[in-house]
């Protein structure tokens, strides 16, 4: 397959209109062929319309049938091969290990929305029958079933341009739902997002399905994107990246006539809690496993350690002082995009020009363009606590140390925060009742609290929260990795007294797909 | 018990220091005592400031408790005895067979939410127990569970002084999620509102709960309730009134620094589709539900059945004949406040004024102040098609036939809908096709589909949504009547790693709630 720059409208191949967008291979700073013409309002309109077109007979599609299209969607990609591979290495800058493991990923994250689209757990199937004696007025059937909302419109992610682009989280739990979903495609790496769209359109295709359920669209600026989360035929928005980007598509869906969710999974500095008793035990281990985890993929994750906070004294010296040592020795590693590496660099910058923010550790100097060295500073409590400039997320290997007097502070600074990806307590025996004291904070703070690890590294399970308070996300009632992100893209409808004959399979009184129903408000065996 | 027109913060009873507001019997026109002083922004602070500060202990109780308490607080509303039902009737015009039904509701809807609390199914645990040996890397434990939002600011209705207000669905879907509770009382029933407000505080007490569980304020205009949807301890609002409060609300939640969800019911029109073999069959008998349905209440619910969608002909010639004389025969009936009324008859002239909105009916005269007369209207669907104003909502006992020439104009006349909360079918057996042809518009526009009903009457059961697309309400992922109402005020978080003493009970390894989890993928029995 020879790479076109052409967008996907259905399954017809469109050359934009607008401003090109051109990959930069970020190691080099040199630009990748070919160019990718944008998209404009006719490209989004015709996506529109032809994903409203697809949504009734995509929406009836059985269990079966879409499950199958998401496990042949996971088939394509990896049929892409070797040329899908180094196209991601080339526009992301990231290591192909990496690149190797996030196309696991993705093909996983497919198959798992496949088994679980088949299970039809999340359809919450609830069944009131009819009580036709009741005094003083009868009851008559009622029955619930989530339906999906509607077309859904997915940006794609810079840092996982495989798992949580084209084909990633967002754009599976949707197409799980029953939606149609049109791309707009993250600029830094339209040549992956050319090669994974025709992946897709081509499992739409062999799935016999209509054309409508997928497009992929281009874009130099924001105008593709705000003109496709105002269609009036769009239902809701996924979206990875930026805190300002985020609330630019929130306030776009909130002037339409219609409002819709937007799910903008935006920022995070995924505090870590030190406990004295951990702290004491295994400082110098703890320094490792966190220079570790902030430095793994130059510190692009949404749930990068960023901020570290515990009790001062000579344990956490100790701790400092392994960690600067690990930081120093870091190599510096290629940023995403020239972007991203600059908006680093002024992140780094406003740190470095703090009164209050003390450099202890830089990495080791970049010898290539666009290279992110790892950064480490410390505050006082009372200093952090007195500015939020110190907690406003540095995307990349940078990350801040709290020293605090004691529990109390400890307990203020986290209540001082924003909402939060994540939450990481590093805890021994003794540490556990001061934990369990601050655990009513960090839920009211955090989507995922973890006890004696890393937030690097997402599982795509069940029981995966990928969310939180706002600004980690628009909407706190949800997750954006594992299966109850499927939830996002369903609305309950109620059947009241339908003839067998007219309620959907879910629904019909011989319970042919077999789900445990609430039945008469009893979960079915 | 006297009233005394106080608020209530916490255990305390407050005077408000804003303009008054005073119940005005619609019945008469004339005033009731007392006056009811308006709070401030002091006391929205006081109250957030008391319901933050109960949010963590209020969070933490065991199911048995938090269900015991909403028991609680049904036994003391029954507990308030005549007085309530007498005030209810002067303060709403309502019948008292009416006010009797709907507080039998009220401490059924508190005691359903309180076996709902009981039997955790709302927390949906997911559990995905650690793989230590996988490859390529382990997994970890992971387990995720519901907690509440935070307080929740309520806005009671006026349509249900005591179903849809200050001990209404919002509040015992809130409470039974965990989160405390500010209501703002609606000003057409202040004496009410304070009577059922006392009887929730003596349950909080009762239960030994934080006082801040629950709040309760008065105010003339729009201050106080912007200002508590503002407040930054306010983490989501349940609203039930007309659009434009309903928007307004919305739009001071997306204002805040942190946007917090709206759960506004807001208008619906209600569409009744009547098929043909069902209009052949028993057209008269429709007629006589249809007006039913049209006039009970005065035809003050969310629910009622504004819109009647059919093929013309002899059968809609004379379906349209009965329902005109039942109408004409129809008495006047007193409306909820001298507003509403004054809101009826503008939304009447509207129509009689309107080139293509025939008037076919009226009820009778009206003996006494702001009292309903039943309108008729018919149109052509060429006509509403052409005019959204068609379509707007007449609160109260008024209806439209829309006159279609075949059944793909019935779907155009759907298709053009704006979001419902209900829509009807009424078909006999030779119409099953076409009712079917036509579910996907319908499933798109509405949150529940009857068949061979009337959408007046709204069961309190697992299965309901009393929900839909905008605008008739700003969430469609949602249902504000029925258990599924609990899962507005949720949010998911994960534990990851945790030990077993740290773990909240619904998540622990021996499972000692005995909920049905979702373990490793499988529903357990």
């Amino acid at each position: 397959m020879t790479l076109t720059g052409k967008m996907l409208i259905g399954q017809h191949a469109i050359t934009g209109n607008s401003a090109a967008i051109r990959a930069i291979n970020p190691a080099t700073d040199l630009p990748l062929e070919p160019a990718y013409p944008g998209g404009s309002g006719e490209h989004v309109e015709q996506a529109c319309a032809l994903a409203r077109a697809a949504f009734d007979s995509y929406h009836a599609t059985s269990l079966a049938t879409r499950a199958r299209f998401l496990d042949t969607m996971a088939d394509e990609i990896e049929a892409l091969g070797d040329e899908l591979i180094e196209r991601a290495v080339a526009e992301s800058g990231l290591p192909r290990p990496r690149i190797l493991g996030e196309r696991g990923r993705t093909c996983q994250q497919l198959r798992t929305f496949a088994r679980t689209v088949r299970a039809g757990e999340w359809l919450d199937v609830r069944v009131d029958p009819a009580l036709p004696e009741r005094q003083p007025l009868p009851r008559s059937d009622l029955r619930q079933r989530q339906v999906a909302l509607g077309p859904v419109a997915v940006f794609g992610a810079s840092n996982f341009p495989l798992a949580f682009s084209v084909a990633g989280g967002d754009t599976a739990s949707a197409l799980a739902a029953g939606c149609p979903v049109i791309v707009k495609a993250h600029s830094a790496h339209p040549g992956t997002s050319e090669l994974v769209g025709r992946a897709v359109a081509r499992a739409v295709e062999k799935s016999e399905l209509h054309p409508g359920v997928f497009s992929l669209l281009f874009g130099s600026g924001r105008e593709v994107g705000i003109a496709l989360v105002s269609d009036p035929r769009i239902k809701a928005v996924g979206f990875t990246g930026s805190r300002s980007g985020g609330m630019a598509l929130c306030k776009a869906a909130q002037a339409r006539r219609e409002p819709i969710p937007v799910y903008a999974e935006m920022s995070s500095i995924n505090p870590v809690v030190l406990f004295p008793a951990a702290l004491q035990a295994r400082g110098e281990a703890l320094a490792q496993g966190f220079v570790t985890s902030l430095t793994q993929g130059a510190g692009q994750f949404c749930t990068n350690p960023g901020l570290v906070i515990a009790r001062q004294g000579p344990a956490l010296e100790r701790f400092i002082s392994v960690a600067a040592d690990l930081v120093q020795r870091s190599p510096a590693q290629t940023m995403l995009t020239p972007g991203i590496f600059q908006a680093y660099e002024s992140g780094i910058g406003s740190l470095l020009e703090h009164a209050h923010a003390q450099p202890v550790a830089v990495g080791l100097k970049r010898e290539a363009p666009n290279q992110c060295q790892t950064h480490l500073f410390v505050t006082r409590a009372e200093d952090f606590l007195a500015d939020t400039a110190l907690q406003a997320e540095v995307f990349g290997a940078a990350a801040l140390i709290v020293q605090c007097a004691d529990d109390e502070q400890i307990r203020q600074v986290i209540e001082f925060l924003e909402g939060q990806l994540t939450a990481t307590l590093h805890l021994d025996d003794a540490d556990v009742e001061a934990a369990r004291a601050l655990l009513p904070t960090l839920e009211r703070k955090a989507g995922r609290l973890l006890v004696n690890g890393w937030p690097t590294g997402v599982e795509v399970c069940d029981a995966m929260v990928h969310g939180g308070p706002f600004p980690a996300t628009s909407d706190p009632r949800t997750t954006s990795v594992g299966t109850a992100a499927i939830q996002r893209f369903l609305r309950p409808v109620c059947y009241q007294d339908f003839p067998d004959t007219l309620l959907p399979a879910a629904l019909k009184h011989s319970n042919p797909l077999q789900l445990r129903r609430l039945l008469d408000g009893q979960r079915e065996a």
